[in-house]
């Protein structure tokens, strides 16, 4: 028997359930701890001794010890280890307990997950997580979604433990919505993040294959954007990477790191929903081909030798106006992907009927995550000013951060297709900016073609109906 | 009773079913002919008198009707129509009884059903079958899959009533492999598909908005591309829609069609499949999302008013040489998208264990098919040449095709960026060239962000192992 009471269960100590853990007993919560292989646990509870831990061996053993309504975290790998867990916890478990799900499911299964437990009592909430190790220790941004009551039960515990604004201190943690709202919205956040992540890599592509810029001169470079509009976390680590040396070889660290992207699937899973839904979210696909054809070194190499491009001269134009064409083309990059993101959350909101509310994603997704950076600001102001707005792109002040960057944009985007630079992304998001605002796409012709061969019918722009014609 | 005995049976009488039914009776085969909805069968037989049909009103009468072992071809919409049909007529059949799925069925269902059917002696086939209409009639291009047994029963039938290859007289149909490999390559086919016709309305929209061509201008320029190396079906029916003249308004047709395009699914199945089993297909994926931004129409109309794009002078440059730059920048892409495609089959072959003939399967998509081209020669040549050819950008008359045509490629791709016309397939295609021969792609940037922020760890260019640092 204990003779305290748990405040909260975690199971699944791996790093992120461990820093969440001491993350919630700093904030002066009693943790009960469980983990499948229980020497990890007792391992993990003796290097935190003096902590509020109750170590607990076994499943009866972990809700036993918890106060009621029992709370539980289950923090681990997404997919079939998900259920197995359920499937030996749940009958453990009664009504008015609250059981979330605070790994990366993939949405669809947290759907699933919410309409079995819908008749038990039990309420099951999916909680996305952002931030690493770093951001679940210090303050993750949280994103939970399950029945309203539950996020009532436990928004106190969740905002402790959560991220706060620099702005204003806010809690970065909202209630999102029903069913598999909160993993949703996290996974649309990783693919935002793959979004990002793609942009810089091909404006760190652009300035050392133009210019031949050194790590040390592109750490310069980021720590300077990293003061400007551009000021985010991801900015930030880069220009740390590229400060960062090795200590074996003398060289920058990142010049010997493999050019092989690895991918855990939530960016895959963005690209994949958002064709389901209709929404077109063009750089995070990109991002996630970058990926896909990094991943193909050996392919790489091989052809790299047999297929010509460009002969490039050494560039003439003035150095530091290309790279802050760069800057600018990444930033106008960066609104237009998360115009893209935050339009598939809009579409996904109604076919899911999730009633998100895409001002306040944005607000708590400043701090504790990836992504955070003072740009979302910008969008929590945009969604204040126009509750509707359809996409960020028509926001007045997103229209004139991009409309000044055009001319740069545009010229950073043809410097690497003259000179044999690969940026599909930066393409990909001027390409969506240059198809959105254009009434007339020569999709006509598409429509036309379908007709001709399939007879998949037609409107016109003339009239209404739906017309066939034979167009021999 | 029947007094003749049906070669076949077609269960599924749209306009696809009922075109399939007239070609195998035109090939000298008595179809027994089942719909749902009996009128559709009854109407569809009395407007064919004097040919070899048994009409049967149920499923009972239309088992009863066949020679065995039965052959039956479904035509019915894919999903869970196919589910549907299959429960009432599988108890119906009896081992060595071969039963054919001709729509468009994902193949994860042909897998599932695959499977289900294994135990029952019965030969269940995923058959792929593309040339909309008229092909269906005339001669499709068949793509079966399922068992060996299964194929060696039905191939004289669908060699038969396939398309014949102009080059050669060879039937377009070949056993492709196990399970739903037809319906996999299928998929694959419409997801070329799908390329080759943004790739075609990209070429029209930089025709039309870089020089004004008019309807009848761009019926002649695609009739002259007919006639060299782009000749192909859909850049021949395109030239046709451009000569089509509405009779109401006297306008060319294709000026008074809406530009939403719709799309049943196949395409994004491709995409999404090919971020499943890893495979890049940039193209293809920019012209799914490509049809997404298109059906947007009203958010476009609207923000066409919002958002600014360059200010166009009127083209100085010599129009012949551009309009030849359009074809071959359109020729070149092509060339890249169908190395995506072919090395998307390869890597799912691999992944499915199917064992996929690329240079075969090219050589039965030279004609019937949408995709139908003098092209295909090309490809199916290339694996002869070297039968693991990775990917078909590296072999030689490729390489050589699309290097002559590199400056002209990159000049379209800026003189559309330039004027603010979006190309995302056109840029898509190229970057992914641009990134195929690159041996050093910036995502050792990437792999150092996420060992920073979630310790995924790394692979270095110098020594073999996984690494973590920490970066700070």
């Amino acid at each position: 028997m204990f003779t305290t009471q748990g405040d909260i269960g975690l199971i699944g100590l791996a790093v992120m359930g461990q820093n969440l853990v001491l993350n919630l007993e700093r904030n002066g919560y009693t943790v009960s701890v469980y983990n499948r292989t229980t020497s990890k646990m007792t391992d993990f509870v003796a290097e935190n001794p003096g902590k509020k831990l109750l170590p607990t061996e076994t499943l009866p053993q972990l809700v036993a010890s918890l106060a009621r309504p029992r709370r539980i975290i289950m923090m681990v790998q997404a997919g079939r280890p998900v259920d197995m867990l359920m499937s030996d916890l749940v009958p453990l478990l009664e009504a008015g307990d609250i059981l979330m799900d605070g790994g990366n499911s993939l949405f669809h299964d947290t759907e699933r997950r919410s309409k079995e437990m819908a008749d038990t009592g039990i309420v099951y909430m999916g909680v996305g997580v952002s931030g690493g190790e770093e951001g679940a220790l210090w303050g993750p941004s949280i994103m939970p979604g399950g029945p309203q009551a539950g996020w009532e039960s436990v928004a106190p515990l969740l905002r402790a433990i959560a991220a706060k604004a620099p702005e204003d201190g806010k809690p970065c943690v909202a209630y999102l919505g029903p069913g598999g709202a909160g993993h949703y919205v996290k996974m649309v956040h990783n693919g935002i993040e793959y979004g990002d992540m793609q942009l810089i890599a091909e404006a760190y592509d652009i300035l050392r294959g133009v210019l031949g810029l050194t790590a040390a001169e592109l750490a310069e470079v980021f720590t300077e954007w990293n003061s400007g509009e551009l000021d985010s976390y991801l900015i930030e680590i880069t220009s740390k990477i590229f400060r960062r040396i090795d200590e074996e070889t003398g060289d920058a660290l990142v010049n010997r790191v493999l050019d092989k992207a690895a991918q855990k699937g939530t960016g895959k899973w963005t690209s994949q929903n958002a064709m389901d839904v209709g929404a077109p979210i063009p750089t995070i696909n990109s991002a996630v081909t970058g990926r896909i054809i990094s991943s193909l070194k050996s392919e790489r190499v091989a052809a790299s030798a047999i297929l010509p491009g460009p002969q490039n001269a050494p560039y003439t134009g003035d150095r530091q106006a290309l790279i802050d064409a760069v800057r600018d083309a990444l930033y106008a990059s960066k609104i237009s992907a998360y115009a893209q993101g935050m339009s598939l959350l809009r579409i996904a909101s109604q076919e899911y009927n999730y009633n998100l509310n895409l001002g306040e994603i944005a607000s708590i997704w400043r701090d504790g995550c990836i992504i955070r950076a003072r740009f979302l600001n910008r969008i929590t102001e945009a969604f204040e000013r126009e509750p509707a707005l359809v996409n960020l792109l028509i926001d007045d002040q997103f229209r004139d951060a991009v409309t000044q960057r055009l001319p740069a944009w545009r010229k950073v985007v043809i410097t690497a297709i003259e000179r044999g630079i690969p940026a599909p992304a930066f393409s990909a998001s001027l390409a969506y900016y240059d198809s959105y605002r254009t009434a007339n796409l020569p999709a006509n012709l598409l429509q036309a073609q379908r007709d001709f061969f399939g007879a998949h019918t037609y409107e016109r722009t003339d009239k209404e109906g739906v017309f066939h014609s034979s167009w021999e």
